[in-house]
């Protein structure tokens, strides 16, 4: 066992746009695991948008990062000792080991995997946390029905593909909403959305304008991940009685203060407010944490899904733990195509 | 009986707050009921913060009043000529009659009262709209549960007494926002409420600061009536999972636009959809009337409570339909104690 392990801290705060700076890769003595911990060795590292809120210090539903601490994250890898009688040298495992090539961890907060069932990293995306949310968020607050029209952005990422098409498979009408030409073609392709609008370079009265065209009857289902202008062209394209589960706002996380210059310059709070009740709107804010005790109800519905190929999911890879920062700062930006991971080991 | 009748109309659109300019009193042939009609001589009419909505154009959950047209509104009277064989001359009713002393109608649109089971004006307030949008949001959109926290405004309104009453009932903290002393010792004197803060020159932090004294455990259902500063101030006092029901704006109504000088200035769209987000919030707009098949249960549960003195009721009668343009335009800026009511005849 190496005596040294890597990781990468919150060095500072970002203003806006995460940069290199605000992460410091550091190198430790490798950590000893307690009574009932595990050690464990990490292969691949999750990158989530989610993670920009935790470099902010702003009242959130979790602690953010502190200055000079690790990065979080979900991640898996293999233990390499055990303090706990619950795993073995060697077992896979998933647990929140953050952006390191190691990581102790209390043994009950950390989940087998069988890699025999499915490639260990599908736990951190298609049967992992984001797979989960839109499982969770669309049917526990999108409450869809056939012949609805469903609306998601980020089409192709690892929330919004499985959003689309389990609505797909319920007999909805799946819209996607995605960033340049290879995306739109993978979300009508590999995923099966009916149609995909590619919202770079448009405004929301552009944006409005191709909704219009892609979703004739409106929509009754907008799951929100994005924020800035495509939730302003979604929220006016709402049927009556629409439900809009809400998971995050990807193109608000940089928007500092979120004032009037974050993005929203068309829609005001007024303006939304107005929206969800002259529309009987059902918004619903929700983190997928809170809902662990409906996750074997999800892999029990969509693990076989997956292994017959209803269900398809992509994965980028990228190599390397210091490449870790610049993957990030990519996926905020939309710069990756399906679930970002990072190979550590 | 007269041969001529008289109502209001809607003169002109306004811009902002109304004005006596946007209304004109005309004077018309007495109208005769065509099959299956009523002929009603109004007794009292109803003013309600939503009609505000119906003078302007913009897209909503009903049709704008026309420029010319009557002004809408629910009003009780007696029968003077039937040609349904479910009213006869004499008998009391209810129906959207509009701002009028007569009106004919659809009867089945019209629902009997009984004049011997509580006075027939309650069927315009607290037995009427008002108090079952206060029912029907409270219980199926605000979920209370015994020990937690209600906040309502206009906590003097029929909506707002109703809602502060019912959650005292069911073992919550209600606590009210009013505007000026008497009303706030109206709410915790008449209504009950165990705290009511005074709105009036106050911006969103001075009232949260009062929200914090007033709400130490938080807010768990925010009962959103009125929109402005009172919701930014609520929005920032909501705990994890609390609930919203949205049945009006009255503050954004005048609004015009609904733009950033909307009186929102603090209350980014942004920053309201993070709050939504991150607080795990549930949003549902709703208007009462796509839910009267309802309405006998609510009827069932609180007609008794009305009988019994467990839930209370403040009427404010103004004398003479000519008088309905200020009354309406007093209800707007809270000039109003309790239900506004307009006696016609």
């Amino acid at each position: 066992m190496s005596q040294k392990m890597q990781q990468i801290v919150l060095a500072s705060r970002p203003d806006g746009a995460p940069s290199q700076d605000n992460f410091r890769l550091e190198t430790e003595a490798m950590p000893r695991p307690g009574e009932g911990e595990i050690l464990v060795e990490v292969s691949h590292m999750s990158l989530d948008p989610y993670m920009r809120g935790r470099m902010d210090d702003a009242k959130s539903y979790a602690q953010p990062v502190p200055v000079g601490g690790k990065m979080e994250g979900g991640a898996v890898g293999r233990v390499i000792a055990s303090n706990s009688a619950h795993f073995a040298e060697g077992d896979h495992v998933f647990g929140m080991f953050g952006w390191a090539t190691h990581s102790t961890a209390d043994a009950r907060m950390c989940r087998k995997l069988d890699p025999s069932q499915a490639p260990v990293t599908t736990a951190l995306g298609v049967l992992g946390m984001p797979g989960f949310t839109g499982w969770w968020g669309l049917n526990e607050y999108g409450r869809p029905k056939k012949g609805e029209t469903l609306l998601v952005a980020a089409a192709t990422g690892p929330v919004g593909s499985m959003v689309g098409q389990l609505a797909k498979a319920k007999g909805l009408r799946a819209v996607g909403v995605a960033g340049g030409a290879d995306k739109v073609a993978l979300a009508k392709g590999d995923f099966g959305f009916d149609a995909c609008i590619d919202h770079r370079g448009k405004d929301a009265k552009a944006l409005r304008a191709e909704m219009k065209e892609a979703c004739p009857d409106g929509v009754d289902v907008y799951f929100e991940n994005v924020g800035g202008p495509v939730l302003e062209a979604a929220l006016s394209m709402m049927n009556p009685h629409g439900r809009i589960p809400v998971c995050g706002m990807i193109a608000w996380y940089n928007a500092g203060g979120l004032g009037a210059d974050a993005g929203g310059e068309g829609l005001t709070a007024p303006k939304l407010w107005r929206t969800i009740l002259v529309n009987f709107l059902s918004v619903n804010g929700f983190i997928i944490s809170n809902h662990w005790d409906r996750y074997p109800d999800f892999l029990n519905e969509v693990a076989p899904m997956i292994a017959d190929g209803r269900v398809k999911y992509k994965e980028d890879i990228t190599e390397g733990l210091e490449n870790a920062p610049q993957a990030f700062m990519d996926l905020l930006t939309g710069g990756n195509h399906g679930k970002a991971i990072v190979k550590v080991s």
